[in-house]
């Protein structure tokens, strides 16, 4: 999922590319639930019996593991994708390059030496830098927010501060951890900007089994880079309450992390072609990089291998959609997000010709329909494709965020899709040993495909395309 | 939490030792709710207003750490909470000296070695034995059950046998754990039979987050003792999927786990002398030991705490039941059961004179009410002392199982009480790294202290004690 996301909103500033339909919006969408519930109902009905994707995305992760960008698990996850593509008879099929960043972790610890020895649950944050080889032995500042670290700077010169922020629970989850991700984003500098030698954060995630969480950190421009690292919420809150009951605390912090040069990787593409406007576009994906942790089953193998399940679909039924419908993998979008920016770049000129980008990076959780992003007047016809849905609960379409890979190329005027789902335990299992196929419910994941499916290839076969962005809006 | 409960009905063979009451019992019950609810508000109001308890617990847990038999951290927590008991001003405070198995887990790891190199989450089980120093390397059989492994018991030898037997959900989760654990305890001796060389199994849970549960293993007699840990959930499901493709698969375990001689230890002691028949008791307690992962903050810091608190608020508020209440912090309760049998023979003769032992180690979640283990006139009276508790939803007392170390002293014939509580997520953190105070949620144990407090200070009070088994039943 995305490491950040402008708001909705900038697609008010850009001007509709293409020409606005003279059939009202409305009528024309009511007739495409009737037009489409055949080939929708066999997408679904196909989809919900489906074990392919389930079999294909267990042998994936079991077989390479997780796929950090620039690791050969990942250039071997994507070998292996492109002969399965190619063995489907998918069109088109090829891999896209992509420079990517290459963070490697290496071995790594967090000791507490006072008030008592114990063994830390870490998770160092993606880009930090080392610690020197014998590490960093310092004393603790505690802190509940930047506010909090501000009001005790006099206290952190020489400390490692740790950042005890809890994710709120009083709104939905993305919306708590779009607030909380701060802490992993920012700690390091803003620690630094205080003299501290080390930043620890609480890990981003409202449940915890001892279980870290990593993800990126953004150190800020003229700062010193000082590691940085994550700890299990129950940890945090341990030393916090040492430090409250005026016990002095000590802690060894040892990282190996460094950056690599940039390593050659690759976009994931494949096609089933449009039977009358090939040059028209869908495209669907989800991204095949993923943490170093766990096997990335859930962020994003799932999202990933259920677009590509949807177009197999179509393909295998034998529904020939007037458009292409385009499966893309994007890579890099944990530390980087150079495969939407790639993609972007390479498809810029037929961009004005795709006429819509979706994405499913939230896990493959129960659906509930599509978040949204582009004009009212689409929004109302992409409401009449979800009622196709309805029968597995998937119906829901709504004015929304994109996903962080198709973000770049919904702002030049491409409508996008966001798989909905039920978020409730992604964040348990985000960035961390614990995104397994255990995670993985079979029923819910077919759903998904059956979702994305259907709504892809409606996407993809009506008589006119998904209106842009309204003139004037 | 117990290690294993025999069934209700062994009760049934126990000869009456009290005389039968000459009143009958539901009347006299009836007046107690009436009779007790002042004292009884009381005793809810200061339980919901306290910060003692949950204060002490982290400091203890935090401060110490875990708390395995034989452990210096035991030793300094017993002395800790002894010294707490004297200021209170708690009379009678003592530890009462028990000899326990000293089992030490040493470094130990487990990594799949083919089809690709990965490093297993595992935690030794209690009582294992050690590998060689090299460790042990050899094929792997996954079985799903003990039928599973005799139906491939011609395939098991010279191999690491791993049981992937998935804790029942469609059943209440101590039902589940019942059914479960037997693979923790038997796995070893089972796969030693047929000539395997390690036995590993799945984490005896119903949620994982790369989470291993450790908990005492049995070896058989006249079978090889071999070396025996638990994998979390979703590794055991990777290495299943594997094997069902047709993957040979490869595992090094380590283990350094070994037994020491028996060590010191003792039971914790301390009393709210009776006023009127300070020979009868009502005893409470939960266990202090715990395994040597996490903090042991919900097994069973938590129960043990709630009952000492329990007591300490009945003496703060100057309430002066007739018979003595004693709290009492069982030792060993995980892995030798030593404590509660300890506390059986030291106080034998008294036995007769008890008239409750009580205990919660189902971790102070949500209180329901107590399981009781008597005769049908005393269950009648518990539930008209339990209508106290309504006000806090803690109102339901039905017959069940005793918790571990009251088994003993129940089966005198003295009435038994387990705290009931909502254990929907116990199993999640069951002996594992993440028994931490996080788990604990402060309000839902103010609650668990109310309903041990009110439930035993009545048993302590009222005019006649509750009836024992009654004869012939």
């Amino acid at each position: 999922m995305p490491e950040s996301n402008p708001r909705r909103g900038s697609a008010a500033l850009i001007v509709a590319l293409t020409v606005l339909l003279t059939v009202p919006a409305v009528s024309r969408a009511q007739s495409l639930a009737d037009q489409y519930r055949g080939p929708a109902n066999r997408l679904i009905d196909a989809a919900m019996a489906d074990t392919t994707a389930y079999s294909r995305l267990a042998d994936m992760t079991d077989s390479f593991g997780n796929r950090l960008s620039g690791s050969p698990n990942l250039e071997h996850a994507i070998d292996w994708i492109l002969a399965r593509m190619k063995a489907d008879g998918l069109a088109n099929v090829h891999g896209e390059p992509v420079m990517v960043p290459h963070w490697v972790r290496g071995e790594e610890s967090a000791e507490l030496v006072q008030p008592r020895a114990y063994q830390l649950h870490m998770l160092g944050l993606g880009g930090s830098v080392a610690t020197p080889p014998q590490g960093i032995t310092a004393p603790v500042l505690v802190v509940k927010s930047f506010d909090d670290l501000a009001a005790h700077a006099d206290q952190a010169k020489g400390k490692i501060v740790i950042f005890d922020s809890p994710f709120p629970t009083d709104v939905p989850p993305m919306e708590g951890y779009r607030i909380n991700v701060a802490y992993r984003g920012g700690a390091a500098s803003a620690a630094a900007a205080v003299g501290a030698v080390a930043a620890l954060i609480r890990s981003v995630t409202p449940h915890s089994q001892q279980t870290p969480h990593t993800g990126s950190l953004r150190y800020a421009p003229g700062v010193p880079k000082i590691p940085s690292a994550a700890l299990s919420v129950e940890d945090v809150e341990m030393i916090h309450r040492m430090q409250d009951r005026g016990n002095p605390i000590v802690l060894t912090l040892r990282m190996q992390a460094h950056t690599e040069p940039d390593a050659p990787s690759r976009n994931i593409v494949a096609e089933l072609r449009g039977s009358e406007k090939p040059d028209e576009v869908v495209v669907l994906g989800g991204h095949i990089d993923s943490w170093d942790v766990g096997e990335g089953a859930m962020d994003d193998g799932g999202g990933s291998f259920a677009a590509w399940e949807a177009v197999r679909l179509m393909q295998a039924l034998g529904l020939k959609p007037r458009r292409t419908v385009r499966v893309v993998m994007w890579v890099n979008e944990e530390n980087g997000g150079r495969g939407g920016r790639a993609y972007h770049d390479a498809h810029l000129a037929e961009l004005p010709r795709h006429v819509a980008a979706m994405e499913s990076d939230n896990g493959v959780f129960r659906p509930d329909g599509f978040r949204f992003q582009g004009s009212d007047s689409a929004l109302v016809i992409a409401k009449q494709i979800g009622a196709l849905l309805a029968r597995i609960g998937a119906s829901n379409v709504v004015a929304g965020d994109p996903e962080a890979d198709v973000e770049a190329t919904i702002h030049t005027g491409v409508p996008g899709f966001a798989l909905n789902v039920d978020d409730s335990r992604y964040f348990w299992f985000h960035h961390t040993a614990a995104d397994m196929m255990t995670v993985i419910d079979p029923d819910d994941f077919r759903r998904c495909i059956a979702t994305m499916a259907v709504m892809a290839y409606v996407l993809a076969d009506m008589p006119d395309p998904l209106p842009r962005v309204t003139v004037g809006r």
